[in-house]
């Protein structure tokens, strides 16, 4: 990379940082808990943000702000659940950054909000870079991707809060070291949570739900 | 997007697409055939590189450069087979460029290779923007990411030469419509080849393996 490149990607981060911090106030302002959920495409965020719409939906009032190249397909699913579902279509851009989020928050009726759950864009690269002003990150990796992927994209896990792994019930058909894994992540960051979870069958989700209404308060 | 970052996202991919064109023609004087391997991270990738070497690396010089974060530990995989193996570290960026892939086949013998296969960063969303001057583009897609995955990130198929529907030996724990998927590619990309494959067991490769035959003609 050269200098200048660097320059202009600092300049990027710094001014994101400005307006994820101030959309975090906003948040603390209305008592508004914010998650931002990443993971690689097809590792299974949409069916669980529908699970936790499902379990906590009749106790908090839950939105959803959901990023992607062509998010309508998904925020259908949301929508038809009565909860407001904001879409962010990111130009082919692959990350969601704080001011888009911003637009966003300002769509929603925050004051008739307890927690809203983001939906990143699928991409285990360079989501974990753009602070949103969420509170917490929840990052999610699936059985069938491996569990190598801390290693290969170990910025997401460092990131994390909590790590969901995902799609649990089909274990025993992939190499997939599960009792190992928690130790993996520990190496990368010794406080986040790791829970074994499957949307599908609804395995392991109480953990999850858990997590979230701790930190709901 | 500001007209200013559209004016400087132009600007980029335009440089790109010169240094590209530069690529294949280097190649082309070379006879050498490169192709661009994309996929989210987990599709297996890098086990389908190990096979296609394992079949066609006794017939054709092959070369691999492989893009990433921290590439290192596939490329340990692939120069234990004996094939040169040229690691492109992105430092974070979520796609490779045509001037990172020049400076890799800089490192390459041209003249005693006929094959580059380029394993792309992980990541379905941006790699495709950027023509890197490969003659060919390959798109993986794996079983248990779901079916849904080409009308959610439609550029990388329109861009593909071939679809790879990988990890198709799972196929009965997935509700993954594969009889109607190559209809789904159709819909976006008339002429692209779709063969379901598994690099795990082997099945289904021999289409790959003679598509890319007769691309090194």
């Amino acid at each position: 990379m050269s200098a200048r490149t660097v320059t202009i990607k600092e300049n990027i981060l710094g001014a994101n940082e400005k307006k994820a911090d101030s959309n975090r106030k906003l948040l603390d302002s209305h008592h508004v808990l914010m998650i931002n959920m990443m993971s690689a495409s097809g590792s299974g965020k949409t069916s669980l943000i529908l699970r936790t719409i499902d379990r906590l939906g009749g106790k908090y009032r839950i939105a959803v702000i959901q990023g992607g190249v062509a998010p309508s397909i998904d925020g259908d699913k949301i929508t038809r659940q009565s909860v407001p579902a904001i879409p962010i279509n990111t130009g082919g851009g692959c990350h969601l950054d704080a001011q888009m989020i911003r637009q966003a928050l300002e769509a929603l009726d925050l004051d008739r909000t307890d927690l809203i759950l983001i939906e990143n864009v699928g991409n285990l690269v360079c989501t974990a870079d753009f602070d949103l002003g969420a509170h917490k990150n929840a990052v999610i990796l699936s059985i069938p991707e491996g569990d190598d992927k801390p290693r290969k994209y170990p910025m997401m896990f460092v990131e994390a809060d909590v790590v969901l792994v995902n799609k649990a019930d089909v274990l025993p058909y992939f190499d997939f070291n599960l009792e190992a894994f928690p130790e993996i992540i520990r190496g990368l960051n010794p406080s986040a949570g790791v829970f074994a979870v499957s949307a599908k069958t609804g395995d392991g989700l109480d953990c999850w739900f858990s997590w979230l209404e701790e930190a709901l308060g």
